[in-house]
């Protein structure tokens, strides 16, 4: 999701600010949300998933309750069979449990990252809040044009208007008071298009899967190319991972030493962008291990999946692929954030060579997607767009209500 | 255990060279131990532990076998408070569990770290092994002065020739090859002074401290200024520490990637120094969270030590002091390695003060120093030293064999 940049001859510049960029490009900000969805015009076809052949039998009987939020089909089926060979001790591709590493990906993996990541919601909102400290910044660029919602001369100002933004929103506070400031925002923002809290539209088949493989043993870790200490504050309840199995990009961090103590101060200077290239290498530096299980949604992802899917032993790499442009929104090859145009290609190829690629069709795949949303079927809420071309009935449910019987 | 240099204009050095140039200063390698230990003249008398009163009867019972290698005084008893405290969901310092965060050094703290560093024979002993790949080192230093011997010509070089050292030792690898190389390496290496493997003279009275604590729910991490590629392939064995719960110094490592799949290599470039004020700066970006427990054994450990003492709630912060010269080796103030001495008045001033800094005392409180040792008053082979002023005998226990009743 977050790219690096050479600006100048010194040094790379905070890779969020990509990330903003790409998101200025076609937002207006997070109380206005995007007019349309530039990727969702983009949009391929449902792609065929590259598993094994359509088996309504699966070899292995799921446990009860089992990833009940996905259609019983080949790719639940190749997750299932995955989880059993690596927990058989009578397997040939049995793995001691200390050695079961899973990691995903957040944004676009395990909760929405359409029309906007987040964290940048974050960062317009954090200028707002700090406003009031900063009087200058009603006549100083790039704040001022945050502050009169003047996204057009935002985006003109590219890294110049968005570096300053992320180091304003993001360094400069203690290690506690960042947390504290991450956790009270997310206690009322909302997401521009649901009008829910964001951490109420994280994706409840992924957040299943997760508890299932915990179930099953494994150790379960984020690897975000999204700012770490923004995640760390609610992951835990969000997804029962806790904030020390998290991994991101950060800015640097320096310890103040003091008679009385000393703290940990967040700095205006990058330390590591936890993506693309960076994501095996950011797993490395933290874990130590190369997982056998990894789930991504984006280009972004594909390194961390090429490792994990290239060691030795049984191995699975997942793609969520965002093909439901009623119940979320539908994007890949051309989207601005989460684009998925190399790793498509990738998990088709190998797939269909029989390689351990799944490409999640979360159309097809999904009883659910959010956690508020009705089963496919059932009568409920679900999230409550705030667009009106995507009226709320829209949201719910244009899957399939049985499960197919070929492998889309 | 590892300092940070600056050398010319540009960057800091690899820590580790510093940590090198101070063993080359007093010894001759890993197969020609030092002579003499420095540090040892300039021992301390043991110093006073800043704990509360002797209380031969602890107010809290210890569980069986709870910290059966320590001797039952006001520092044990200190420790089994604080475990009791945090753990009781009565107790106004009661901490849920997945907040139980415990953080050890290694070296000096969990294994000896004396005539040097156990990374350091290392660094010598692999340029030993390339060095058939490698004909032109026969005649190019620092090489050829490892190869020859020669540790006054290297010692006389300083960085220059400790780095390429470092970096030939360490770098050029993959992940996967450097683990391996260390594995093998520890199944044969041995102590120059006991003449064992390394990883049999972890201090027993840590490893059970370690095991006590996950017993109580804590999650327990390796802290260290040492190399954490370096300690990863074996600490599971040796505390019970997974790699993923390792924290340390680290050079630079890349993503390769391939048609094929790709690959990490490790470059021969500095990326983290994880000493000194990196100690809770490394600790914030990989865990997220402040300690509750932290345990030491010199300066560099004391900005971790801080942090940890310094949050709200229960504490402890616990450096081991190097006092037996019998047993181990003694040392503190003026060690080349391990330097214990404005930590050492720290924890004497806070401890007098009522904070929760605990000076353990290795000569008194410990039964047992390494695993082989036989208890204190029982029959047992020991450690096998190879240094004729410590007879094999001096080995074994010069510590009181029955609790003291006043606090020393």
């Amino acid at each position: 999701m977050i790219r690096l940049i050479q600006t100048g001859p010194t040094r790379p510049v905070l890779a969020l600010a990509w990330l903003l960029s790409l998101h200025l490009a076609g937002c207006a900000g997070p109380s206005t949300p995007c007019p349309e969805t530039p990727a969702a015009a983009a949009q391929e076809p449902a792609s065929v998933a590259p598993v094994a052949a359509a088996d309504p039998q699966p070899a292995v009987a799921p446990a009860p309750l089992a990833l009940s939020l996905w259609t019983d089909n080949a790719r639940r089926k190749a997750i299932i069979d995955f989880v059993a060979r690596v927990t058989d001790p009578k397997s040939e591709n049995y793995v001691p449990a200390a050695e079961r590493i899973a990691v995903f990906d957040n944004d676009g993996t395990l909760w929405s990252e359409q029309p906007m990541y987040v964290q940048l919601a974050f960062v317009l909102d954090r200028i707002k809040a700090l406003a009031p400290q900063h009087p200058e910044w009603k006549k100083k660029q790039p704040y001022k044009a945050v502050l009169e919602g003047d996204m057009k001369t935002l985006m003109a100002m590219g890294n110049e208007g968005i570096i300053p933004l992320m180091m304003s929103s993001h360094a400069a506070t203690t290690a506690d008071e960042f947390d504290t400031v991450v956790r009270e925002w997310l206690k009322t923002a909302r997401h521009p298009k649901y009008n829910q809290l964001y951490t109420d539209l994280t994706y409840a088949p992924m957040v299943e899967l997760l508890a299932y493989l915990r179930a099953n043993d494994f150790k379960t870790f984020i690897v975000s190319g999204g700012g770490v200490a923004f995640m760390r504050p609610w992951v835990e309840a969000a997804y029962g991972i806790p904030p020390e199995q998290v991994v991101g990009s950060r800015i640097k961090a320096e310890w103040k030493d003091s008679d009385a103590g000393g703290n940990i101060v967040r700095l205006a200077e990058l330390d590591f962008i936890n993506d693309g290239p960076g994501k095996p290498v950011g797993i490395y530096n933290a874990l130590g291990r190369r997982p056998i299980f990894a789930a991504g949604n984006s280009d972004g992802d594909l390194a961390m999946l090429k490792w994990t899917a290239g060691g030795s032993g049984a191995r699975l790499a997942l793609i969520v692929h965002h093909t439901d442009d009623l119940r979320e929104t539908a994007y890949d090859r051309k989207s601005g954030m989460g684009k998925l145009d190399k790793g498509l290609d990738v998990a088709q190829q190998l797939g269909a060579q029989g390689k351990p690629w799944i490409l999640v069709d979360m159309k097809q795949d999904w009883t659910k997607v959010f956690r508020s949303d009705a089963p496919v079927g059932a009568p409920g809420p679900g999230p409550q767009p705030m667009i009106p071309s995507q009226p709320a009935a829209a949201t719910q449910s244009a899957t399939t209500t049985t499960p197919p019987t070929t492998v889309h």
